[in-house]
């Protein structure tokens, strides 16, 4: 594996201590020199406890006017200047308890975290860790949280929430408390996680990769949980290793290491858990050409394309003719075909024509088709963009010659002087038939000859629950219904399937109920399916991710299915289905999608819902159907 | 029991036949005859059902252009003409099932479906009936009813459920269906309920309340449940009797009645069936002061009232003061508060300031106290709205004399001449303390003696999950985020309480925290309480219904909480707190609030929450915090 040099994905390195250091410069100077970016440290003195005044140790007065005005004392602060902030993040007091039973301590715990959130501000602190959840109740937590987080801009708010629970390490209960608490604070996105590793981790893939759909400004990885290797040297398990290096691939989280308290592992100095963490952080898996593709995409909400509307730019010819796959499945797809359906030294001269043609692609493929296999063949190329067909002008009068016939026409009306033998387009959006393709070759259907093919000849949408704290944000930043019953086409990062993908419908062409003049109407493009989903953990789900898998022939198939997605391939990234409110998902519930395909005389859409059953089938919850006749999002015929 | 003669709370009576006539109108006419306003008739023959060609019986081309355009034969129409209009609501086809497995017979469902609904809205016919939701799943026949209905606008969607399945007498499961349609359907306000009812009527009052929160607009009572009386003529049960008054009271719905296909009432006539009802409709409970009160206010959404920001106008003053009972509890707590303090026959003259006196009620109220109990007082009448202290110098000069010193001040500043015996305000809103009470009341407390009272001695909020979709929408209506978390006071009609109110927090009076200065801040007034409701049955929640308890002075008491409510007491109408999303509540399942009241320097407000755990404790749905802050609704300092 070589070494990856590039700077955009290294992750900063913290030091965290709980010691109060009164001279917390020194601290810093210290850990720098020891390889970390930044530390992490208490904000105050555990002297300020006295507000709660437990034992009555203040006077009556004074705790009435601190509570009036909660100032610090300067001997209460560990970080006392503004020169600390950029170097530091700030700790919390951990004795403060929102969530008390006794209303006096909730209410001073209340005053005394506004008062540190107060200074961190006002010295612009890079960040504040809030220690921990409580394990019972926590409404009162994230009420506090939640009103007190209104006032921070620069300073960023992380909750320390440790990956396993001590008692339950297969449970997913630490992420529970979290999950309760940023439901009751709506996806405040001023609210982040720092997670800590613990040194038990859960077997169950699932309950680790569900952390990449949390909003991760942190990974906390205490000097406990590294193990000694044969030298001596401070190691992470082989788990351990994956976990942080998907956790520093898919979200670059600051990595904030402690020391031991005592020397656990013989040879460690004060760099060595610093250093090990750099080292995996140079050891993240390459990128590959779609990453790079995608750099900036990851997460990003795009439009799905509508080419029979709109046409494409030359720009998005361009990349997607890139697609090192695609073309490879079509050349082979049709070479296949002619294998197939010509002999050997036969003068047959195949008739295949290329519907959508674009700048060209599929025609060369056919080109390479025909040569590898040695069948003649006549390709008619129809475009119905004036732009593109200049392109196609060109290749002829350099390259095609007499083998190709441009038409310019739209699939849906062109008259054929002859018909072909195979029909070859690609049509396909990321969810199969979202950009028509269904109603395109319905249209360019009686341009096959009987017994003639069409490649692609079906193509099969999938869906499933998904979990995305930041897609979920993305759509809720729009704030208007529009964009919750949008499709969207993303290249997933930090997102969790609840459950493995199902097939919803398909498509297959040529469609025998659609007769020689083409369809009266659209209604036998109309879909519905209902798929139901057992989901193993307490999970959210904010929306569904959706797929396609096409057989373009026979065994050839180009597929974005996770489980079959051809290796590679960059031309489609997933669509994003959002839901309207993020749902609920108990351990061993039921997530039901009904999902349907639509049209009118002018128009295609979706509609779709969700609703959640719990072990007895009892009701938990049910959406409402979602892009009711099209009203927010529809593809127009 | 003396007989309502209020003609707007009669109800219209139709007559519903599953028959087909071919002379519609001679069956009108007839049905009028008999004391019918209008009859219950399906719209087509059952040859339409030929549309869904289940026996291949048109040829597939003439099926095609069916599906293209769905057109009546003249001869398939029982209601013809927009002529029989305004006296026919039409039964949909009952063969239509719009959830078939077989996706042919779904299709042609929805085209029969829109077909009917096409001609409905043509010849404007009043009303339509859906005749029954499937028993399994309905989501395809929610997703065509609500997008069908989005065309309609003068003629109304009912949807046929009875009151009971055979199968489970004590169960709601039609009602659960119709609410997985609506909860589907998002509320659509265009689509209403005909309640059937039914023989067996459950015996749990909830699983009938529960309908009172739906949007009924006709009830079906078929002849079938009626029963022969001992001179053989047809009258209903008495929970029958009780359950249909308490419908026509609440929903005013259309009352349709059917004729039994073989004589079963032995001396029964055509127009027996109808003249019941309107004997049942003749009898209603009589109309209380406080129905005339609050005619046109039920279920209407009031914003709570801010005396300490605004000042009251001359007609509100007008309206309270005419409460018959709240003043009488008011005399009736001085009296009692007199006879305790000062010994008969002496010449203590007992000091009372009224704080917020209004145009004089409670000073009135205090003068009577004086009189019957023969203590003699001296009373301060503090007021702050210089237009009621107009009112007030009227008063003095002409009845009061010199038992009354008028001030003019806001009780919060005011330093008085001497202290007094007894502090008397009204300053509570629906919830209690919403209105301000404790805050003022803790500025108005340096004026109490040491061992004086204040009337009233304390007062506590009680909150319960509520249901109401006519609540529910009329907040949706308001298509934003400020009014969902606004609380309103609400005179409630259409609702179902989930489980009995229980009580969240207490203010008592005088507050032996708050020094003799006043307060330092006003922390002391926040409270935080955590309820949770058991819940019997499945049902949806919609908001929080709030009420208050208050005590006067010793076992003087007024109420509006349902189960103390002070008879005839009409000064407050509850508060309700609307929720952000309806809530699914399972059978056996627990609904937890958790309420906050809050301050800061400037406001006091309140936040709310509501989550609902299943059976085994599992977390089934959490609302997130409404109100962060005070950002939508607040009550000013």
């Amino acid at each position: 594996m070589s070494e990856s040099m590039d700077m955009s994905r290294m992750c900063s390195i913290g030091l965290l201590t709980h010691d109060y250091y009164d001279d917390l410069d020194n601290f810093i100077v210290q850990a720098e020199g020891a390889g970390h970016d930044f530390v992490v440290t208490p904000i105050s003195h555990p002297t300020l406890r006295r507000v709660l005044n437990e034992e009555n140790t203040i006077d009556k007065e004074s705790q009435e006017n601190w509570k009036d005005r909660p100032v610090f004392d300067r001997k209460d602060l560990i970080i006392k200047s503004a020169d600390q902030s950029a170097r530091a993040i700030g700790l919390l007091a951990n004795w403060i308890h929102l969530d008390s039973p006794d209303a006096e301590i909730r209410l001073c715990s209340e005053l005394a975290l506004k008062q540190e959130i107060d200074w961190a501000c006002h010295i612009s602190l890079t960040g504040l860790i809030f220690p921990s959840l409580p394990t019972g109740s926590l409404y009162n937590t994230a009420r506090v949280i939640n009103s007190a987080v209104r006032s921070m801009s620069f300073t960023q708010f992380l909750v320390r929430v440790p990956l396993t629970d001590k008692s339950n390490v297969q449970g997913n209960i630490p992420w529970k408390q979290w999950n309760r608490l940023r439901t009751l604070a709506e996806y405040n996105t001023k609210i982040h996680v720092a997670l800590e590793l613990t040194s038990e981790l859960p077997t169950d893939e699932q309950l680790l990769d569900m952390w990449l759909a949390e909003p991760i400004k942190a990974v906390i990885v205490p000097a406990e949980i590294f193990v000694e290797n044969s030298k001596g040297y401070p190691v992470l398990s082989k788990p351990h290793q994956r976990f942080i290096k998907k956790l520093m691939d898919k979200m670059k989280p600051d990595m904030i290491v402690t020391l031991p308290t005592t020397s656990i592992h013989k040879l460690a100095t004060p760099s060595s858990y610093s250093e090990y963490i750099t080292y995996l952080n140079r050891h993240l898996p390459e990128l590959q050409d779609v990453d790079r593709f995608a750099t900036g995409y990851q997460d990003f909400l795009q439009a799905p394309l509508q080419p029979l509307m709109d046409n494409l730019e030359n720009q998005t010819y361009e990349v997607f003719e890139k697609d090192p796959i695609k073309y490879q499945q079509y050349e082979k797809a049709v070479y296949k075909a002619l294998l197939d359906r010509v002999e050997h030294d036969s003068d047959y001269v195949t008739t295949i024509m290329v519907v959508g043609a674009g700048r060209g692609p599929l025609v060369n493929c056919c080109l390479r088709a025909s040569e590898k296999s040695e069948r003649k063949v006549h390709i008619y190329a129809l475009e119905k963009n004036h732009n593109a067909f200049v392109t196609l002008q060109n290749a002829k009068a350099d390259i095609w010659g007499d083998k190709v016939t441009l038409v310019f026409a739209d699939m849906r009306k062109w008259n054929p002087p002859a018909k072909c033998d195979i029909l070859v387009s690609e049509l396909l959006g990321s969810f199969g038939d979202n950009e028509l393709s269904p109603e395109c070759l319905d249209g360019a259907q009686k341009f096959i000859k009987e017994n003639g093919i069409s490649i692609p000849a079906s193509y099969t949408a999938f869906a499933s629950p998904l979990a995305s704290t930041r897609l979920n944000n993305n759509v809720a930043a729009y704030k208007d219904l529009v964009h919750y019953e949008t499709p969207y086409v993303v290249m997933f990062q930090q997102v969790c399937e609840l459950a493995a993908p199902k097939p919803l419908w398909e498509f297959s062409h040529p469609n025998k109920h659609v007769g020689s003049d083409g369809p009266i109407n659209n209604l036998h493009n109309i879909r519905y399916s209902q798929v139901t989903f057992d989901v193993n953990h307490d999970m959210m789900m904010n929306g569904i991710a959706g797929y396609f898998e096409s057989v373009l022939y026979k065994d050839v198939m180009i597929s974005i299915h996770p489980k079959t997605h051809s290796p590679g391939m960059f031309s489609w990234f997933p669509i994003y289905f959002p839901i309207r409110t993020p749902v609920q998902v108990p351990q061993g519930s039921k997530v039901t999608l009904d999902f349907w395909r639509l049209t009118d005389e002018k128009k295609v859409w979706y509609e779709w819902t969700v609703s959640v059953h719990g072990k007895q089938g009892e009701e938990m919850t049910v959406l409402p159907i979602h892009n009711v006749h099209g009203r927010s999002y529809y593809v127009g015929l």
